[in-house]
């Protein structure tokens, strides 16, 4: 099996199987060492502040979380050279997460939010990344770094 | 009107009012400038990771939010001479999150999770406030800390 | 005066009358709304840990703290009409630093450091800026994010 | 020997031999597994803005640094069931500081500051700390938390 076919069978499986992330609609779009992507669509549930209509901050920190969690976890998936079920499992299992830090840079307005993720620490225990939060239009919502537990 | 008269209206308001709160179940428990506290009840759609039951990251980041925000509007109503519902209103709409920092510490497992508030700085403009979060056997779970643009 | 003029002055300014920047080699060397960007060379008294001749911790925060300063003290005086010292000075007084954060990526080597700084978020109270730390190999030190009172 | 000589001998060896710790006056007063203190005097090489005469946020930041490595270290040793100075040595070079925020309360006035941590979250492979930073009369005028790698 190659790395690919593994960030594949991660994806729908945690597209599918992770409730908190169905709760709030999050896909996960893109699941690669590079990058990775989520996406989810404006919902009434999701808002914070009733008069303002703008994302919960616990929304926005979620899907950064999320972002985070998933390029780390590819991150740790690419270092693999037996990419058998249960070492993948095993390894996965490791991955947790010890900080997230979220800057909330404009009001979270829109129709769709893709959240995006990228690795700028890369080691065999520790992995940091850093996260952005975009709506439909481009504009730039939030900012995250994240440390995770990765082995 | 007296502040706590205060405190306990924008209770019942946030706490029934608040879409994303009350899809995670979240109470405020306590609105006070001393401390806030909110509480919540495990439930399975709060799970992040289904193979380890252990509540999804971004849960604890927006009860550790919800509860600064509640200490730090506190304490912008307690600087208010006029408790007119005009001029909380136009107080209270000024408050946002400007940075959230959150420290895992240990699983989220439990039954019940309690966040507690308190404000560490507390100025015109910017409330600086720090969180914990506990289960109901008192295992401390997480840390934060936020930055509020009050005025 | 023209702003390139203020920015000039506070540079000559800040770069001849800061004793914690000139004790550490800091000079500024660019001083925009855009962009400010700090340098300083290796001196063995910037040591952290002698056994590994890397740059202790606590200089790599100062310079991001100082780039992201002047990149929010350069956005502070971009929004005043009024460039006469008096209201300058003034203005450049509300600036202090609320919160700073540092993510360590490599080991603090080399013969010159480099630190820049961007304004994510720009307001009339705060500003948030992001800062980076590179090497004279274009090695990446460190990421900082800061969030600055400004009014 | 015991973990008490240990933490005795790297006070006097980091006391001593830790460059930018002599600069800046940092003295290591307390090196426990409980707890770690640093102090320091008023300098005026320490000042960062000279027309407010306070500490510049680069000085909290190392203070904080210090203290939360002093307290990291400790953990790692009281580990160890070897103290053979070559394992002391070994374990020690592992340490090194992830992430560090400073969030700043107070201007840094005064004549002594003390700078406290304690471990918040403890682990093989990783630490976290909380600091705090007082002056002589008790005010409080900065918290940080940091993440180190320990193992």
């Amino acid at each position: 099996m190659q790395h690919k076919q593994v960030f594949q069978q991660l994806t729908e499986f945690w597209n599918s199987g992770m409730p908190f992330n169905q709760l709030l609609g999050f896909k996960i779009t893109e699941f690669d060492q590079d990058k990775a992507e989520i996406r989810f669509d404006w919902q009434d549930k999701l808002i914070g502040n009733p008069t303002q209509k703008i994302l919960h901050g616990g929304v926005t920190a979620a899907a950064l979380d999320l972002a985070g969690g998933v390029v780390a976890a590819a991150n740790i998936i690419a270092q693999l050279e037996d990419l058998s079920p249960e070492t993948v499992e095993k390894s996965i299992k490791k991955l947790s997460t010890i900080d997230l830090r979220t800057d909330y840079l404009r009001p979270g307005r829109g129709e769709e939010f893709i959240a995006t993720a990228v690795v700028i620490r890369s080691g065999s225990k520790v992995a940091v990344t850093r996260m952005e939060l975009h709506n439909e239009k481009g504009e730039h919502i939030a900012f995250g770094t994240a440390t995770y537990m990765v082995g």
